[in-house]
């Protein structure tokens, strides 16, 4: 639970919080979306902040320290693949108990800087009795459209998503049942389950083509592709009925829905055709049609029977 | 004690982690000064994150989350201030229990942002078993001479401090021998150092004057004027004779030139006279004027005997 969701949900201890607070100027976004965007059409500036803390987000149980500097960098900028933009730059503050060994932690922060394509240009450090990572990216918005937000989805339009869901569930399920038997605790090479949940990608190729080929709304995968995808029809005013949904290789439907930490981006487009031709032109797998926006905001509808079963490979063989 | 630390000092852990990562392209700076400063000159953008752990730089016997709130910002703040900036745009991620009251924290935000001219424009929220506040500040260097970073200071340079020192430190003595005693804790409003210690500002007008009239180094005093000045020579690669010290009424002489969390800014430049007209043009307090840079790198020298006695007031009288 949030701090001060004893008076509410998450979302409403945000939205409280930001009427304390002024409201930007017209073509700013500031609190709500995945990331802020900042200054005038055509030279936007994206910056986002997020919180990885041991007990909470991570368990060092089930992964190593580089493990959660990879994904507390991944978890950031996939806020920033979420509204269609680079990452460029980013602020790593880590606090932790004087044992912390912060070379291991920070190998892993290289590699995902480096695999994001973003560098490391300061941040923070101070002791604290759990580890906490807190990472902030800074991104840019290229040409063309502007960033994608949540509300812009309309009713008819698609819905998309760029890849198959569930894998980071499965791998943390692989993870807890190999503690509870007391077996070794796999290496992340050894399963694509456990590589997901420890170090996944934020999908800022696929943000971007997104942006470019007509999106209307977009959001990352972080609490689960049913709230997830509630929070893009909350924020667009729209409903949703849903008939397909990829699962990854060895995850459960449940795993898929609800799982969250997969980082795919769901979006609406109004065209299927144009979506597919520019991922295909850009060298990137096709995303998965789950369904459509619907006019009445209201809906809500799930037709998990037609769930695609054996995951992305067995859609597109 | 920093985490990383029980394998070498902070600036030691800085040093070897940003040595895994690579470094910034000619004209900007990343790890290692105040602020980190990116893109072009002229159009310079400044970008801090700082914690503020409840147990390691805050006791909520000592202060409200309000205060806290306000605190987390000024220091961030005034990372920004010692390069020269103005804050434009602040990040807040919270961490804390579910009984956190987020109101209270936010209202001392929304207060801190407003005094120190900027706004937030989003954040994130975490639980976690102790209160963190991670705070980034995004700034801006306007017209005139780039961001004062740490390491311009030049021997015969002379050394300023934009105000007095020691009342965070007496104000945090003040309240914990009320807390000791069993009495109430006093009011920020009964006493200018407790309001100092709770409600410290960011000196920003002063750091912006500093870098027009040719400051060539610049930090804040976080760590105590001691360590700051120690952590500027260094950087710059000089020492330094200091002979005058403005002690704050009710703060120790040990207080000033140890006790830190003043924020006041210390900075060299090569003329004591366009300094001082230049903070009085812009209606600025004069800076006090405490010692010289010299060109003997090892040389730290504290003639304390000649430190102010009774503070600003009485030294400009």
């Amino acid at each position: 639970m949030t701090p001060g969701a004893s008076t509410g949900g998450e979302f409403a201890v945000i939205d409280r919080l930001a009427r304390r607070l002024p409201g930007p100027p017209a073509g700013e976004v500031w609190i709500g979306d995945d990331a802020a965007v900042l200054g005038p059409a055509g030279g936007q500036t994206l910056l986002t902040t997020d919180f990885s803390v041991v007990g909470v987000h991570a368990d060092l149980a089930l992964m190593g320290l580089d493990d959660l500097g990879w994904r507390a960098v991944a978890v950031a900028v996939s806020d920033i693949a979420a509204m269609g933009g680079s990452a460029t730059h980013v602020l790593v503050a880590v606090a932790g108990p004087p044992s912390t060994d912060l070379d291991a932690l920070y190998e892993g922060v290289a590699q995902s800087v480096a695999a994001h394509g973003c560098v490391v240009i300061g941040g923070d450090l101070s002791n604290a009795t759990e580890v906490v990572v807190v990472v902030t990216v800074a991104g840019a918005v290229g040409d063309g459209p502007g960033p994608v937000l949540r509300s812009g989805a309309r009713g008819g339009d698609h819905l998309f998503v760029s890849g198959p869901l569930g894998a980071s569930a499965a791998g943390l399920r692989t993870l807890r049942e190999a503690v509870a038997a007391g077996r070794p605790s796999p290496a992340s090479g050894d399963s694509s389950t456990v590589e997901a949940y420890r170090r996944p990608r934020a999908r800022l190729a696929e943000g971007e083509v997104a942006r470019r080929c007509g999106a209307t709304a977009m959001i990352d995968i972080s609490d689960g592709l049913a709230a997830d995808l509630g929070h893009l029809a909350d924020a667009s005013g729209v409903g949703f009925r849903v008939d397909r949904v990829p699962v990854s290789t060895g995850a459960t439907v449940e795993e898929a829905l609800g799982g969250g930490e997969d980082y795919e981006l769901v979006f609406a487009a109004p065209e299927v055709d144009v979506v597919l031709r520019a991922f295909e032109a850009a060298g990137l797998r096709p995303p998965v049609v789950m369904g459509r926006c619907t006019t009445d905001r209201d809906q809500r509808q799930w037709l998990t029977p037609a769930v695609v079963p054996g995951g992305w490979e067995h859609r597109f063989r």
